[in-house]
């Protein structure tokens, strides 16, 4: 049961923005534009980095819900999300995703983890300081969106159905418009 | 040395938010509706929820300047600001704003972390759902605040005075205004 009462019949962070619209409103934007923006990066990719690190801090709700996005972008492919979150360095991912994953579980870990030999490597595989930028702001995103998903004890429904069509959904029209139907027209709206 | 090529002469998150202002404005709009906005926790109490979470993780810009921004808010007390982050429990506070600070830093530990004790607690100190709610947001975004100003190596003061001054400032103007000195108006405003 959640801490706190939320709406009901609205799994994880969900629930826990339409119980406060107005700071929904900034947090959908900003996922809106490091995941979906456009970017050298792809979307299937920026999800994978938002999956990993909610694997890390092993938020069920974050990790299932961005493990089926992911998978929508990147052609249904389940299989290759599991294999990133559990061994990611002998995952079909280039090179580069590998190195920018390596940062953010750094970040996960704490800002500070990051090292200079971390960035450099990432640059030999080609990383641009906008993809190292957005990787650590991804990761750091996450540990912020975990903990708000499980500071809160949200809803975290187990069925990995649901979480597969709602991905779809997501992936198709986006983290803003899903959000409209369950906030305020003024706060869901860019 | 910032990990990353960011603009010179700002310090902190500053540096970051002017390389990336896409990222910058729901960055800002977050702090300045969780921190700024009319609420039953006084600005002051809220400044000292985010600088506790700063200081638990160990970033010094941080914890700086939101310490410096608390102050401004309570009477220049800066004393007040170093007992809350070093033994909350023994500092001129309400008994309402301990029983916050101790989910606060089972959020910065990680989400799972909070309780029905814990919550509880602070209920019985009167605490709301929205103060609740809140407690756990402040916290969460300040760890990902305090990853994305450490993670990306970003240059970080040590003079306080420097902080003090800026801390008056933000305290007066508010965050998205202050941001306008340093991000194009369109990202700046809300």
């Amino acid at each position: 049961m959640p801490h706190i009462q939320l709406p009901e019949g609205l799994p994880g962070i969900r629930g826990a923005m339409a119980f406060r619209p107005e700071t929904a409103k900034p947090l959908n934007e900003l996922v809106e534009v490091l995941l979906r923006y456009p970017h050298t990066l792809t979307q299937g990719e920026r999800e994978l980095i938002a999956t990993y690190v909610s694997y890390l801090n092993d938020c069920h709700y974050c990790q299932s819900a961005h493990g089926a996005i992911a998978a929508a972008f990147l052609n249904d492919d389940e299989e290759l999300v599991k294999r990133v979150k559990a061994d990611f360095q002998h995952a079909d991912i280039s090179d580069k995703l590998k190195a920018l994953l390596v940062i953010a579980g750094k970040v996960q870990k704490g800002g500070k983890h990051v090292t200079t030999e971390d960035v450099e490597a990432a640059r030999r595989q080609g990383a641009t300081d906008l993809e190292i930028h957005d990787t650590v702001l991804i990761a750091a995103a996450f540990c912020m969106y975990n903990r708000y998903v499980d500071g809160l004890a949200t809803v975290q429904p187990r069925d990995e159905a649901g979480y597969r069509e709602r991905g779809r959904k997501v992936a198709r029209e986006g983290y803003i418009n899903v959000s409209k139907e369950y906030l305020p027209a003024e706060t869901a709206a860019r």
